[in-house]
């Protein structure tokens, strides 16, 4: 950070412990953290704190006067606020510190009672305190990273002429069927919307409205399923990020540019976000730095027929694939992560678009090693006589009816167009290794899981 | 743009207008596009097309003999490739345009039937058509804005240290009170929550937590309310850029912050979007580019009180101030934007800080001419006794046993902290100058507008 930069950050906020790192030494300061460890010598007193601007914590050391047990309470947890001079550290594992002159504590902590204990706790544990693990150095990282990863997402699209586009979340679409859409009522004006409203499976349908006029455009939001999957990566609520391009007419360019946005927006991660340990950066690198393998899903299957003896579920043309089956493909045919192509059209919803066999549709997951589909995209029906057919087969006339509008895009000025849905969640488990998805998100929802 | 990032585009996707503005000439090229209007010369066919990537439009020209009446239908609202040169322009009104030497019409329209006709149309007229309103100009260019205002606001705030936070929109908490919030619940499944679940009014309790770690943090998500306002500026759902700040102590440093992001995101964008014309820029510039006076709420109602004549309700001490009031501070008094603080602690919700009088908030709302409050913002109550004593005034003993969390968080390690939650959309009709907020909205939803 320059000179200059270092200026314009407003006084209204007191100095991070991010940017403190790069200021002068010398320089006179106030600091605010919670506290992570105390230590006492004779003459002076130390103090690790973080702020959770970085995973970089800073050492607070004060003469033992300054700091008297029992005078100040200043245990791990609490929270401090320390006046005094940046210098060079006289000890290992910092360049810098703050040699204070006078310590205050703003929120103080019961050892005893506080529930983040230093020595450390399982995922579990730390899933039953949701108020308190974002303090763990862990959580807090996995949180700035996240933040950092969406950034870079909306960075390059934006440097691609992408337009964010905001989709309502409320609908008069259940599109996908199945009842898996929470349906949202007002219980003061039952009649608040004139018909059944519910929560957004994903913004596809209406950021086809936008990219018929934009061409290209993403949604960044969050997206609901009342599905009572109690998995490792399954959540009653995720965010997702959407693409939606105009002039996109084979799958192929689809997957081109899906694997280009992979590649550019966690290599800008990679680059940006010092923090993240090589393990991760290597990670990303391995699996979206070079092409990724495309397999239809005819081969997959016979493939996978080859080795009935590795699955519970025997897998069979025209059925879906199971997770059992995309894990074989990735971890042990593949080795790496695919995309899966060309699935029979009764498996697939009614916007993705006939292939020339008219059998199967122009679309693809990404499967990731040890985790499954990612990412789903397709080519969308273009032709308003065969999008009408596959609505009629695969809708009910109310939702054929109330999808006209999708029908009047295919009318006026359509052009060939495509997409993806990414789920964000995911992608940040995967790059992270995180075992849970749980614990990638704040506060998640699942079936039963609504405390907070 | 430089010849590095020119190439750096993946082949994946065509060439956006945009991007082929800044190619050098005689490049080959394929653009794709909708055609805003059409004309013939003898020798010559003119076509002017748009894709949403900008606010230009490019001018293609074919020898008439290409493009020949009947053969290809290309009229207004139709989508067309063309493949050609991009060549400097003989005409007035731009300077480069694409020599074609072929052309497609990808998505034919029936000019007959096509609701975007040439001539323009109503805002009203507009609101029935919200599939296609996207495709003229007005709209399209206020949907690009709205996408570079948001991520030049997360622009700043990273560089502020910063993080994005996604809190949940599921949550047990109905707690602004009042039954305005909407309910979640699954047909199939209804104990998919052991409890009453509820769509968020407002991320800011779910952000304390992570501020209680991360010190700054920002949300920017729909937030819902069941509200039956049939006005220019209220949603039922809307986006909130909602900051929450640890270490910050006083209202006026939250205020300080609350004008330093205004400024800065706004001025970002003011400088990043040439395509904002200058009523825009200049409006933004007298706004923020400049400290906003701030007034108690004591002193306000004195100042309206002098004027009863002026209102339909009589501005009172301790009444909450009525839109008429708010207009008349901003258009009237102040002639610009005001903050209104210190308000009755009874007229507002149960987090806000108590200040010493033990009668105020530590609170503000920010006040624009013409629009009224866009942001409001205050200090937390950070002491557990107070805190809990406001909760058991304010809220059910339901709603005070499930926000034990809430106040646990005060017992452990709380720093002093505040925030604030912005209106995206009200912010941008602001900027744009739009009369009413359903026109900064792809698909507004309001009371009885579910369609879509």
């Amino acid at each position: 950070m320059n000179a200059a930069v270092w200026n314009a950050i407003p006084a209204a906020l007191p100095t991070s412990i991010r940017a403190l790192m790069h200021a002068p030494v010398n320089t006179r300061l106030v600091v605010n953290g919670w506290v992570r460890n105390v230590r006492r010598q004779k003459r002076y007193w130390f103090a690790e704190i973080a702020d959770g601007s970085s995973g970089q914590s800073l050492q607070i050391v004060a003469p033992s006067l300054l700091a008297k047990e029992g005078d100040l309470p200043i245990t791990p947890g609490s929270c401090i606020k320390a006046f005094g001079v940046l210098q060079r550290s006289h000890g290992t594992g910092q360049e810098l510190e703050l040699l204070a002159d006078d310590l205050q504590v703003t929120g103080p902590c019961d050892a005893g009672s506080y529930p983040i204990q230093k020595q450390g706790h399982s995922d579990e544990f730390l899933r039953t305190q949701q108020h308190f693990r974002l303090r763990t150095e862990r959580m807090s990282k996995i949180m700035r990273l996240k933040s950092k990863l969406a950034h870079a997402m909306a960075s390059w699209l934006h440097s691609q002429d992408f337009v964010q586009i905001y989709a309502p979340s409320i609908t008069e679409h259940d599109c996908e069927g199945g009842g898996e859409a929470f349906t949202v009522s007002s219980e003061r004006r039952p009649d608040f919307f004139p018909k059944d409203a519910y929560l957004t499976v994903s913004a596809q349908l209406h950021l086809e409205i936008a990219a018929s006029s934009i061409s290209r455009v993403f949604s960044m939001a969050p997206v609901f399923r009342a599905e009572n999957h109690q998995t490792s990566r399954h959540l009653a609520e995720f965010w997702m990020l959407e693409c939606e391009m105009a002039f996109c007419d084979t799958l192929d360019s689809l997957l081109n540019f899906a694997e280009t946005f992979l590649r550019e927006s966690c290599g800008l991660l990679s680059r940006e976000a010092t923090e993240m340990d090589d393990e991760s950066r290597s990670r990303l690198l391995t699996t979206f730095g070079r092409p990724i393998p495309r397999i239809s899903y005819a081969d997959a299957v016979d493939i996978l027929a080859k080795h009935p003896e590795s699955f519970e579920y025997c897998p069979q043309m025209g059925r879906d694939l199971q997770s059992e089956h995309e894990k074989f493909l990735c971890d042990r045919v593949f080795r790496g992560p695919v995309f899966v192509t060309d699935y029979p059209a009764a498996l697939k919803p009614f916007y993705m678009k006939l292939n020339p066999d008219s059998q199967t549709v122009a679309c693809a997951d990404l499967l990731l090693p040890g985790m499954g589909e990612v990412l789903g995209g397709s080519l969308r029906e273009d032709r308003a006589h065969v999008l009408k057919e596959s609505m009629e087969r695969k809708l009910s006339p109310a939702a054929c009816e109330s999808l006209q509008w999708y029908l009047d895009l295919r009318k006026f000025g359509c052009s060939p167009h495509g997409g993806f849905g990414l789920g964000f969640d995911r992608l940040l488990q995967f790059a992270l290794s995180v075992g849970n998805i749980r614990d990638v998100v704040m506060l998640p929802r699942t079936a039963g899981a609504i405390k907070y």
